[in-house]
């Protein structure tokens, strides 16, 4: 299998299971309606896990363009084959959109908080400070590379690495996920939030433009960083 | 042990366990009543991995009818077992389910809401679509059987694919659950329900048949495709 | 160390911790108040786990009269033996019990509710009826022990063992836990209920002996139902 | 790696992570508020496991003054090493609870409740008593110590030491949390309260000065005993 289909797939089923966790907790007439912070954080580690485990392999299941640019500035992935990291995970993370919406067809008619609707494909702030919430996603990510390079660097066997892969996306989530609700990943946010500007979405709302940026830049920073910061420290 | 007994008593409790928590949490009297979708998935995702890590090497511990029809399609089940297997689940599943009843007996007899009772037996749909409802459970089986064949063949040992196994159900059930309450098993929805129209249950609504087809259709055809994009993609 | 020693600390840890996040929950003026099952459960699942992994290798770590006999009566454990056993289980869950009172003494005096300061120490029904809780408790502790022995022929090895026998109480406890709160424990029940007799618990009531009986019979009944039948189908 | 750096960044994620998710959970305008004991401890359980896996090959990721004393007590750790430690156990907390109020600057500002903010950076009972809050403290460090010691004496591997220590914080945050708010470590509390002396928190009270002996002597005294403890058990 090819790095660009690893990172397709891999970045489909993340949408998948983590935008779907959000459209189970916030949208009406879903069964996890309001089940809260904990349903949320548990779904979304789940969702890096698994497909980490099936394509770590292929790929190193990055699903997430910050890693991928962090990995080639430490000289661990090649530059030239960035964009093929990229194509499959903005390409899979718009697919796995999609399929959010599909699934949730009927929830997304049931809801009438445009926000909501909105916060199931990408981001935004609790409140609205681009100085704080751009350290908030820096931060973050920060925490994520370093973590993952860190841990990693403790060549852990038999799927253990992956299991601590999701509980680092747990632990980001429940204690840096309250202020803008940890993009950490660009395509992750972005790619979705294209999916929800196009789609056919009942009675929806603006995409939010003005804050993609954030989502955006803020994690490649905070990649880099943590990519940088573990060099010096191994 | 033979495959049937392995699947069988697996399968019981299976539905012992899985029924259960839904019980404990929709029943009124109930110490778990309330808790929520975190307590069902929780539940859930135990109720597979435990039968799963005792019965894995007897049968494999399908547990599930989609599941065996999706190895006998890729040729890692004989065709002359499958038989085998659906009776063992079909009857596991049926008499699980007649154990959650005399477990909840007091519980029944408390709660009003005849579709409460249902929900402890069998799923149904949040809002009911046949299309989209017959999509969700085509994708939730789909990421079931894929997950199962991509985390397998990592070759996980002692254990660890078995707690992969129910982290995928747990993050199926947070994710994908929310839509048509994931019966991705045509046994697990199909047996119980026909235990909630024999059994004595007080003040039992009817078992919405006319819903009965989905949950075993589409999770074959779910698991089917799930096993044929595995074969593909590996 | 000695068999008696390591059951007494191993027990006496596994009351302060399972009392303890039940007084967590229940009792008024403490964090934790009101958190739910799923804390309860969780709660339970370590209280178990930790202190199996820690004294395993030097009692086997049943911490559970009603598993001893169990083993027993399938001569996994010499008859001469389970005296020690007992003596260790009954002494550590009584001064587990005296410690969650210390360590609770003002929440307890916070509380109103009688029922409430009982069950820190001791199960009850949701509904009374004393054929089906005692089934209850017979199905909890059977599923218990036959799990036990089941996950264990496995032979996981580097703790996984342990992990997935918390996994298993924590199992039982969100599904099977509802009716009667899953003592499936002679010593969990019955010396925590006699410690709340003595203990000056402010302004307590009584202690329901007259259903003491049922969660010391009724697991053991299970428990050695569940080994036999292990043996039978292994 | 030094061990002063190791203990300085691992305790400076563990602040990070671990104020961080009280944070989420009690002050307004997060996403995660009101989400939960459930969310609080696992949020703290990961808190400490993640850096213990990270740091654990550099200096044994105390991250708690109370855990070296323990071990030098024991001869585990050099007494000259234990000013190493504590340098940057202290330096790594404060500037983690910097960053937690940096992260969280809205969200304090959001808030009204001047114990909520200070509730963020250190512990405080839920019942003022002194004699019973200063026995929770040596209880909740006596089982941290006494667990991590005898749960490090069946020498797990490949991480699965380290996934013990998280779920035995996990248990008793759960279990022995509900009182003081087990802070179990005089680095993990006093240092992030002089933050909060220091720092410019909107409309903030005092910092609780007559309680913050209480979570670093009792906790130097759990400890020391559960290690000793420990060392006379095995």
């Amino acid at each position: 299998m090819t790095i660009f289909f690893a990172e397709l797939v891999g970045t489909l089923i993340l949408i998948l299971l983590g935008d779907g966790v959000v459209a189970n907790v916030v949208l009406k007439n879903s069964k996890g309606n309001g089940s809260g912070w904990i349903v949320i954080t548990t779904g979304w580690a789940l969702a890096v896990a698994i497909p980490a485990l099936i394509f770590g392999s292929y790929s190193g299941a990055h699903f997430n363009p910050a890693l991928t640019i962090a990995l080639a500035v430490i000289g661990k992935v090649a530059w030239s084959q960035v964009p093929i990291y990229f194509a499959g995970q903005f390409l899979g993370a718009f697919l796995g959109a999609v399929l959010v919406f599909i699934f949730n067809y009927d929830q997304f008619k049931s809801t009438d908080n445009k926000g909501d609707k909105l916060a199931v494909f990408c981001t935004g702030p609790a409140v609205r400070n681009t100085t704080i919430n751009f350290i908030c996603e820096v931060i973050g990510t920060f925490v994520l590379v370093f973590g993952i390079l860190g841990m990693g660097a403790q060549n852990l066997t038999n799927g253990m690495g992956t299991l601590f892969v999701g509980l680092l996306i747990w632990a980001i989530g429940l204690s840096l996920g309250g202020t803008t609700g940890y993009a950490i990943n660009p395509a992750r946010d972005l790619a979705p939030r294209i999916a929800h500007a196009i789609l056919p979405i009942p009675n929806k709302g603006d995409s939010d433009w003005g804050y993609a940026w954030i989502p955006v830049i803020a994690p490649i920073i905070g990649a880099v960083l943590g990519a940088v910061c573990f060099t010096m420290f191994s």
